[in-house]
């Protein structure tokens, strides 16, 4: 541990990062160094609370969530990762089918926030307006902050928006990172993100933008793979191709699954909706059209079963590099036969990646208490050092 | 600070209190030094949380909220203010549609007060019912203590009821002495506290209530203005006379929002439905009337929309002392334009009242966390400067 | 305070018992040494919060309530144990109508199990599901620790079966402890367990269950008392009378109120529905027949009906060990002309025994805390001496 912790204090002191008092609304907005202080902070926490040393850096403060849609193991993570570092979680019931306008998300903004050091922030449901909402919000706190209303300028934690879902694609890529032995490893290895059939209807986009937007930065070989009319937002697309270029990694756009896995060192078959179906839902949505969503979900349902041949199959993953390529989920899966009929994922390749598959998913709140530490202080490793130092037990006697 | 910090403690240190161990119900109900208390402890919470300085004073401890009505700026203050003191909050959820009868309360108020230090409770949607409900809770734990179900007897903290909402004026009143430089600068001071037009219907009257009732114990001159057949409870008014006329101040009862705004220096227009009309609802709710309640409505409306010119402009606004009153809003306000097509305040006179407003509703955690304070302790002048000597920080490092 | 405490460290420290790292789901899989290791935990826990001795022994963690069933006084109980020791409670909403599946459950399990360190569980409404569901979601742990999912192994409570409540039968039992001066006094005491008349239906078999598989342990004489018909599980009321035989206590099944109150020293009057019913239900619910379910319901309440005189009444309490039994009862009990027409127990029965039935209930949070500090350290003994030496306030100041 000792040693462990030490090289990660190290590589830490060494990095410029502005993370300090900015929101961490989407990946690729950050440098490198900036998401690498995440992974950084977020291992050093793992082991301090393996160890049984306390991490509180707060002594009270509220960390507030925000769920416009349902979740359980995010707003689990969220609720760990508060209480990790002595935050009380305080849940805002918010509706989740109203679209907020400028003046309430202005004042309610303020009216939650007079203690409140984090907001963590939910809102995917609709295309184009979950990641305005989270800025729409920034810009209150920061007005607010700067007027003299607040105290202190929470700092917002996107949850999942519309477009990016990052405390997904970080569970996800710091999962790679310690499974590959160090995210130097991670240069050249190919990653299959796909689609993948499923019974349901109105999967986000965020997850499958989430990881090309992030795998793409660290030199990874990305393919990733959909049928025909099953596109991301196009811009996100295009930022991969960009991101892939400039970290020496590669960014291939094909419509084949076995393509993809062929070689593969990771696969991520994942369902979603097209996204231009997420701007129709979106727009029928507001106008409130009953018969219309009906009609959209019928029609898309039909579509995807066109596709049933998307399934992460034994026979698929023998197409993989040493036919061991690791695979990755966010959670819950649509397996075949076990949760549906027929849907993302075979019953026996889930079985036989489950227990690194729930690995992935228990990094989330370490992610989570990082993205945090990170807001809260300019110099995080000098934190965690006292943390160690200190040696306060998190269970005590 | 120091100095700041030392005044307020040298003040406290003066008063003569009986606070401790007493609920806080009604704002009426407590000396001027017991309310004087009250800001000045929630001042001294505020410098300290501003400095960093950790103000708990419980190592463990559950703050209960009975919410029997919506809120959310008034839950998130009392989760603000339980945090704030190192209590966790539970919420306990009862129906809002229900009038609780004697042994059921009594018997749930000993259930859920094992641990319990505080309980808050918003019950404001039954005139008659609310503040005997809160009563009657109060009397079971007075039963439970004494007889040793309880081994402390939690206070309570009422956060709105059918009578008074202290936490709310408290709020109102402790934002004027800031903003005037002192409770001094009160004296003589003209508010005008007002009706105002919103389409929406079955408002409290507990707002206007606890101005009257708060606001004339400190030697200022309010007029009370509104419609004809939009009284307050008879009671109130009148205790809010013999208060003016006992501090030095004054209160007139008028018909004309000109004529109250004429010289104000402080201006809270704000909508309430009629005393007889809350009688009227309630007596239906009782009876399950649906159909009644709709004719009620209808008719309440209706009335409403005769009385359209009862907002707040900015014509109405140059009527004031140097043109240039405070305007005060418990909020959310019905903003013409913003969110209604007409209602209390037109949006130009809002957006210029903001940051005052918003700072107006900070206030509220630091009043109740102050109301908890002076509860659990004696001398609440000491447990401060206790704090302020610990300097332990809130956030560490 | 001094002495009693330093006796209760004297006979913990002599207990050999093995609830470290073990789940706490049916009494009778405990050892009598490991019950009067709960008992005399939950005693000391309180003689230390009764002198504001903190007892928290986490600077932080989770303990997460899945409710699958309503409840208020054992969700505030969890609460106030989970508080009383520095966790924080987080609610996992499940629905209520789900019967979770095999993989569901796996998942979930340690999806919210990344820094819990308790689950307190109730699934009380289908029988022969309850228990399970609370042994695959211990398995499911088991699991995810030794695969190294989860760094630690969070504890399961009970906190109410199909087949036992355990939180409830050991706090009426340390309510007997405490009664009568010691478990040793209560040897050769004797109980009626009774049916009792409600206008409703449904009521969980758990209470009465937990009673008699529970009281039988130490020596008393059991009477478990219904109409023909009415019958619990009957592995328990075999278990029952095997175990009044090995504790030297009795246990007897008849079918007369009048018959076990007859020189009782302890009545609890009850309601349940018969075993019949809970299956007949269970297999109905499942089935989604709700036909068949009113149909159920409407027979249950007729039969019911036919017993209307198994109410406690002052005449039955007059056949007690001097006309003086203690009345016990979960709460909240139906009693005639109060919270029905009429109902288990006479109004002014309830009332006489108003106060011991609170202080019954009021020791939940400590026997709940005790399970969870049993469970957490090997030498809970030690970890009280060192909370007692510490003399860390709860209320500071």
């Amino acid at each position: 541990m000792e040693k462990e912790f030490a090289k990660i204090i190290e590589q830490l002191s060494k990095i410029t990062s502005n993370n300090y008092k900015k929101d961490f609304l989407l990946t690729w907005e950050k440098t490198e160094d900036e998401l690498k202080q995440t992974f950084l902070v977020a291992e050093a926490l793992r082991l301090l609370r393996t160890q049984n040393i306390s991490t509180r850096c707060f002594d009270s403060g509220l960390a507030i969530s925000n769920f416009r849609d349902n979740s359980t193991r995010t707003r689990f993570s969220f609720a760990s990762a508060a209480n990790l570092l002595g935050l009380e979680v305080q849940d805002l019931d918010e509706k989740t089918s109203q679209i907020a306008h400028g003046e309430t998300v202005r004042e309610t903004a303020n009216m939650i926030s007079f203690m409140a050091d984090f907001i963590g922030i939910r809102d995917d449901m609709f295309l184009g307006e979950g990641d305005k909402y989270q800025r729409q919000v920034g810009q209150a706190l920061d007005e607010g902050f700067s007027e003299g209303v607040l105290e202190q300028r929470p700092g917002i934690i996107n949850l999942q928006s519309d477009i990016d879902h990052p405390t997904q694609s970080m569970s996800d890529f710091l999962h790679l990172i310690n499974h590959f032995g160090g995210i130097e490893n991670l240069k050249g290895k190919k990653v299959a993100m796909t689609w993948a059939y499923s019974p349901s209807y109105g999967k986000p986009l965020s997850v499958p933008q989430g990881v090309i937007g992030l795998f793409t930065r660290f030199g990874m070989e990305v393919d990733l793979a959909y049928p025909e009319g099953y596109d991301l937002i196009s811009e996100t697309e295009e930022l991969a191709a960009k991101q892939a270029k400039q970290s020496g990694g590669k960014f291939r756009k094909i419509s084949s699954m076995e393509e993809a896995f062929k070689n593969a060192d990771i696969v991520y078959p994942k369902s979603w909706a097209p996204f231009s179906v997420m701007q129709e839902r979106t727009s029928l949505l507001l106008k409130k059209d009953v018969a219309g969503l009906d009609a959209l979900e019928k029609r898309c349902l039909d579509n995807n079963a066109k596709h049933k041949d998307w399934e992460c199959t034994e026979d698929k993953m023998k197409l993989t590099k040493n036919q061991n390529a690791l695979y990755l989920h966010c959670l819950p899966a649509d397996i075949s036969g076990v949760s549906c009929k027929q849907g993302e994922v075979q019953a026996s390749v889930f079985e036989k990646y489950k227990v690194p598959l729930y690995k992935q998913a228990g990094y989330k709140p370490y992610i989570i208490a990082a993205m945090m530490l990170n807001y809260q202080f300019k110099n995080p490793h000098k934190v965690l050092k006292n943390l160690y130092k200190n040696e306060s037990e998190r269970i005590k006697f």
